[in-house]
């Protein structure tokens, strides 16, 4: 551990703190049926090539806000083993904000790749 | 004004606080010579195309706080017209900081857009 490290956190932290909601509605935006938590960080996981694993647990309180706004519906099912669990889909609202964040998300990578065009390695 | 521009202008928020100490550090390992406040905006402003416009203000503070970190590197000098105007230029300690995280955007970048191919527009 060096003095970068602290800062390689901060900004890996920042990143996802401003991408994980957008993550999460684009893996629901694909799925063609309700998905629950673990199945929907396991999608994450394997997307992310293991740079989101052991990050599920901070997957589940964004689904919870999600929902509460609107941008997902939830509905409990019992399990044929273990607790119940709580299925999510995207709403008709929830791909609207999707769509909107998607060209927010594209704007960004527009500006940040054209500030580091002729920035030295 | 609708539902959905509140939640754009978060998922803006968020992203841009991620990005912004980036985009000034990218900004001063481009430059060739020290750089004051003024400049680094109008430059981010044209390359934004407008995304940043108005936003100079918060910039300010960003830079300071490189500054304080050891990213930047800060000098006074008095100006022909008007007050004395604080020039930045990177160090080595920002450079490699600088390199580091635009490894962490790539990393970023591309797990964004994995997840995303496949969703509908």
């Amino acid at each position: 551990m060096n003095e970068v490290d602290p800062l390689i956190r901060k900004f890996q932290k920042e990143l996802s703190a401003g991408t994980v909601s957008f993550l999460l509605l684009a893996q629901l935006a694909k799925a063609d049926e309700p998905l629950y938590g673990y199945q929907i960080a396991k999608q994450l996981e394997q997307d992310g090539d293991g740079m989101l694993s052991g990050k599920q647990s901070a997957l589940y309180p964004v689904l919870r806000n999600l929902d509460a706004a609107g941008l997902l519906q939830s509905e409990v099912e019992p399990s044929v083993a273990g607790p119940p669990r709580r299925y999510y889909r995207i709403t008709d609202f929830g791909r609207e904000v999707f769509s909107a964040w998607r060209n927010t998300w594209q704007q960004t990578q527009t500006l940040v790749n054209t500030v580091l065009e002729g920035a030295p390695q």
